[in-house]
């Protein structure tokens, strides 16, 4: 852990995250509703329950900071929008797969997920079940048929995105971070095994997004690895962040007696190295996430990477 | 339905199914046996159960009767067995899946499977999910990662069976023929409803592994149109067969007098159309898809539909 007192971050814009990215949002949420469109599908009026339960956990979802990272990172390698969406749609529909599964009786057993029931409150846990393996499938495959090559981009990087999208949804990624997860519940963590967790089950599809948006830019191998570990620096930076906000609504609400106690039981980054040194951390992965950035200017054509530093400003500064 | 009585099927071979599809059966055993080697990823002994789960679920499993269809499909349009071999293995992969959301409780809530227990009941509940969860992502990346494209197959066709795996997986497929199955447990069904959950439910697997052979194998549209409709006749034999075969075991079980109301409340298609009249479907298929493998003689180079035919007369005659 660095401990050494980083540079102040980049300033926030006056703008929040929402208006500035509010065309992009709108964008991946009208992509969303058509790759969830039954009409589309030859399916029929049976599986109406099923396409509900799929739209429900899906469509109506928050900030969409992941597939806003693909699809900037993208630009910034001057690639083109439509190269990214399927992809940046598919990453969507995985994270909110991950979430109707993870809320399941038999996992997190969590009865309401942003601000309503969760899928098998409001569908039925076997429908719940289905509307995941679904999504799982979809995802998969609406990168293959409608992503639109454009430059250097060829169908070669496309199975490679394909395969990386395997990884970060199932052994290497999301799934393994949830399995090691439960099976830690209710017992003792070591910092290893949070480290793991949010390796795998957070930073997995941030490393991803970015990685992605690069590769179908048509970037050369060098600019894909920086844009990977620039991934990976904002998932670790998000997931702490995430810590520290739990942590001061959990202050907020129990009151200042809960303390420190809370904060063990709850085995998060502050807990283990403390509030500050969390808050550095994140200070250090934003300072390294904005030296990648710069580093990688000039080497794509038409490299452009105004709107990362700012999504980087963003996610770092959400405790502040 | 056709009523004609047609000509009788082609002879069984001497030797059993197993004898002469052994060295495929073990092609496709040893390459899952890798598929599911955990030391070919970047993963922990922390998840070694999920690895445990996802491989009791998929290596000790059956025929491979899906798998070796595709095999054979692209062996005889004069493709190379390492064409397909990966997407064979994410056929099974797919299936044992299915076979274990399928098992949940809040599914079929079966707890025996192949002669064992199954996967929810040997691991959990949250490690059957999430194994299946992994198996489905898996076999996307089998598929995009290890398959060899041989003589006219190009990465296009690769990315479009990739996005027929997707559709057969999801709503066009499995899922949905399950959902629709779940739907009607315990309700009155009709020929409609059944044809219905077995087009999706068995039938789309089937349609893909034959579609995917000939695609591997660089064949041109009109024989993988040939290779669609014969996986969709191979589909609904084998099914009825199932379902022939389930009442022979009922009728043994259960002693003559459980006859006809228990054929109908098993909503079979002998239980719609009789014995004899689902005899002759099976029959009747048999003849449609020898007569598919007779117009695409000479198509693709190298054609050999031997083993096709001989897979043809086991599927039919698993009921003499």
């Amino acid at each position: 852990m660095n401990t050494q007192t980083p540079q102040p971050m980049t300033h926030l814009p006056t703008q929040s995250y929402e208006s500035l990215f509010s065309a992009s949002i709108e964008q991946i949420n009208q992509a969303l509703e058509r790759a969830l469109d039954k009409r589309a599908y030859d399916t029929s009026s049976q599986a109406n329950g099923l396409w509900e339960a799929m739209r429900y956990g899906t469509l109506d979802g928050g900030k969409r900071i992941r597939s806003i990272l693909a699809l900037e990172a993208c630009k910034a390698c001057g690639g083109d929008i439509e190269s990214i969406l399927p992809t940046a749609c598919a990453i969507e529909m995985v994270h909110a797969q991950s979430l109707i599964h993870d809320d399941l009786p038999c996992m997190d057993n969590d009865d309401m997920r942003r601000g309503k029931p969760s899928v098998h409150k409001a569908f039925g846990e076997s429908t719940a079940v289905l509307a995941g393996d679904a999504l799982i499938a979809l995802a998969f495959g609406l990168i293959a048929k409608e992503t639109q090559l454009r430059g250097k981009a060829t169908p070669q990087h496309l199975l490679s995105v394909i395969g990386d999208f395997s990884d970060v949804t199932s052994v290497q990624g999301l799934v393994n971070g949830q399995f090691v997860d439960i099976l830690y519940e209710g017992q003792p963590f070591t910092p290893d095994i949070l480290e793991y967790i949010h390796t795998f089950k957070t930073g997995a599809l941030f490393r991803f997004s970015l990685r992605a948006g690069a590769k179908l830019a048509g970037a050369d191998a060098i600019v894909v690895d920086r844009f990977t570990q620039l991934g990976e620096k904002l998932g670790l930076a998000f997931q702490i962040v995430d810590d520290l906000l739990d942590i001061d609504s959990t202050t907020e609400t129990l009151g200042k007696t809960a303390g420190k106690d809370q904060l063990q039981e709850k085995a998060t980054y502050p807990a283990f190295f403390g509030v500050e040194a969390s808050r550095q951390q994140v200070e250090q992965l934003s300072q390294d996430a904005l030296a990648l950035l710069e580093e990688t200017a000039g080497m794509p054509p038409g490299y452009d990477s105004t709107n990362l530093k700012t999504l980087v400003a963003f996610i770092a500064n959400r405790l502040h």
